[in-house]
């Protein structure tokens, strides 16, 4: 009755479930519309930018060699034969001791190789012209931003998968990306399972409690990238769980279930892959929180069973969902992020099994330092709230003292790792 | 001709900005609408949890002085008078020798005061009843998450302008929010100036420039959670420019213009603010970029007159637009988050200016090192798009060297500081 399940170490089954990941369609949205999308083809510069010679700032363009002999006590007089705005061009050539009112930002007039700050200069008119006089020698090339010289046409400056923070919308903007080529967001459907759950609207009864795991995923899933669609809680009855299931796969990329996965009577999960014909990839994972997340596949379509505990079905989204998601948006780094940090906190419990504790990441003086969030009780919703990381606790280790280096996985990031895996010892019951 | 500005220090400048920051209104959002929004009221439990003593485990509930003289040679049987599944109540109360079958979350039966795991005990049946056996003791307590102990009735568990992330959407599913007080996101306005500007679907024309900066800010708004309205380009002409203005600003909370802002002949915002009334709190600020930023109010609404300078924006608008963002969303740490990194490279420049280097901050070993995005020429497009933080150099310094302890202000956060402006000299020249 008891089914016997093997535990797989946590980059194995990672590993696994990766072999099915697929990058997503593209589709083009307008530029107001792309923050927080991915890019879905490389960005390249369509022109050099800046794309001619440009002053960046007020004054005067004049010809440098004109300014050699200036000094203290010998100003040299310019006649000021324009006017330049930024948007417009000077269309004549500048003469010997002529020179230009430029504004920041406009083209250097034809013959003109240097341009004096509006603040050096002092202006006065005679004849019914207009001078300007300057009292020192400016080199050629003086406050001049020359064509190509922040970026060079034809280069490459976001790569396909890259997060559209404010920074590419610039420069998208820049080069004429009115429509950007970004990554459909995946569409991840949430089925829960569980007669004891109520909907957040339902009042409390004996026995019952309400459903948190569900719309912690959807902001998950939101989190992530990708569109989350919520089918409510499973029916208790097998035949109808079935259909749901099926029905939920036509419309999703990705199928989740919470709860469920369990080893016990009521437990129907095994039976609807079974029903669908999916093919389990793992169902026990040498992890905890959740050891007995389950992934299946059926026809290339993933479906993650997770645990109906939160913390175990938290941690199992980020490790094997998350990722999924990623590389659908084209990413090459789709795993959660890895870095070193400090811990906060003595953690002396031994640890048999690979542990991943919510935390929260804070800096001090410079060096990240990982916290446990709230006590470590799988059922603790409470702990999740603060929670920016997972401290990792490879399996086999002793217990950890405050201040020893380990492991964190970032969960508010969008640069993520590629391989965070290797070098986690791995542990097997 | 040319006005004189007198520069104030960065801290001065967000302090008569912050004077009129207001919080926003509230509004109710479906829960699964919230993510990524700030909640409006301080969120409290609204019930023990668990709610009842339940199991965390598959197994079964016992009277754990039962089980008292058990043993590897002397296993004690246990008749088995139910089954409660996770959502049920077992309504008898059980009896000296007596177990009941419990699934995860299923609350303790009346009389019981452990639970075994399933693993643990061997089943039989006899006599048309149903046994088990244990082979060893098992204390008052075992395995048993008593109701309250992870969050008791009334605690607050989310503050007031808090960020909803997953795991307070866990929270607010959890304490029967099916609906979310949030605040309302403020609406800010756009409007870019410059005859030079073409918009991303416009093809390049001698002496024109892409407008970045206004995708830029759409972008920056909506990271920092409000709405961003777009008017697209002022007109070169004045009464026109007033006329949009103030038709702008009757539908927005606050208006941000770009560009208009230098000391030059064609710039118009001093006309502008000067025909609809406003009263400017500062034109100059002792900051590079992002000198000539100006903001004014009009009747307690707050008009930003950022560089056209895409750097000295982006820095502008990080300064002193976010924070008044997050105010009207309820923050408590309405500024850039301000922490310690390593300096990554040399910084020999001398620096007479507080400094604002667009950076990337990245984790080297548990440690936070910032280097600066790209060159640092302030026109420099294509350095915005790896920057996360800006690293602060105080004015009066005289270079930096790599490995030098510094301030970054981070970019990419939703936690903030209270206030970040102590300590950071400032300059003036």
């Amino acid at each position: 009755m008891l089914e016997k399940r093997t535990p797989i170490a946590v980059g194995e089954a990672v590993k696994r479930v990766m072999q099915y990941a697929t990058e997503g369609k593209v589709e083009q949205v307008d530029i107001t519309e792309s923050y927080g999308r991915y890019v879905a083809e490389d960005i390249a510069a369509d022109q050099d930018v800046p794309a001619f010679d440009r002053s960046p700032y007020d004054g005067f363009a004049i010809r440098a060699i004109d300014s050699a002999v200036a000094s203290a006590e010998n100003p040299v007089a310019f006649e000021v034969v324009g006017t330049i705005g930024a948007g417009f061009v000077f269309d004549e050539l500048v003469e010997p001791g002529q020179a230009v009112r430029i504004m920041t930002g406009a083209p250097i007039p034809a013959g003109c190789d240097a341009v004096v700050m509006l603040e050096l200069t002092k202006g006065y008119e005679a004849d019914d012209k207009t001078y300007m006089t300057i009292k020192r020698a400016f080199a050629a090339g003086t406050n001049i931003s020359y064509r190509g010289e922040d970026v060079k046409q034809g280069a490459v400056l976001v790569k396909k998968g890259t997060y559209i923070n404010p920074g590419v919308s610039a420069l998208l903007a820049t080069f004429g990306y009115a429509q950007v080529p970004v990554f459909v967001k995946p569409v991840i459907g949430v089925i829960a399972t569980g007669s004891e759950l109520l909907e957040p609207h339902e009042a409390l009864a004996p026995g019952k409690i309400r459903n948190s795991n569900a719309y912690m995923m959807l902001a998950q899933i939101e989190r992530a990238g990708a569109t989350a669609k919520y089918y409510g809680k499973l029916s208790d009855d097998l035949a109808v769980c079935i259909e749901a299931v099926k029905k939920a796969m036509a419309e999703v990329d990705c199928l989740i279930t919470t709860g469920g996965v369990s080893v016990g009577d009521f437990d129907y999960l095994p039976a609807i892959y079974e029903a669908i014909g999916a093919d389990v990839l793992f169902n026990k994972v040498a992890q905890r929180p959740g050891s007995v997340t389950t992934v299946a596949q059926c026809d290339g379509q993933l479906l993650f069973g997770l645990s109906g505990n939160p913390s175990a079905c938290y941690v199992g989204f980020e490790l094997y969902t998350k990722p999924v998601i990623k590389a659908a948006l084209g990413s090459q780094a789709p795993h959660l992020r890895r870095e070193k940090a400090a811990l906060g906190v003595d953690f002396k419990k031994p640890n048999p099994f690979t542990r991943f504790v919510r935390s929260t990441v804070t800096v001090t003086d410079g060096k990240l330092v990982a916290t446990p969030s709230g006590f470590d009780k799988s059922s603790a919703v409470s702990s999740l709230a603060d929670a920016n990381a997972f401290i990792v606790l490879p399996g086999g280790t002793r217990g950890y003292e405050a201040g020893m280096q380990i492991d964190v996985l970032l969960l508010e990031d969008t640069n993520g790792s590629a391989w965070p895996w290797d070098n986690i010892v791995p542990s097997y019951r």
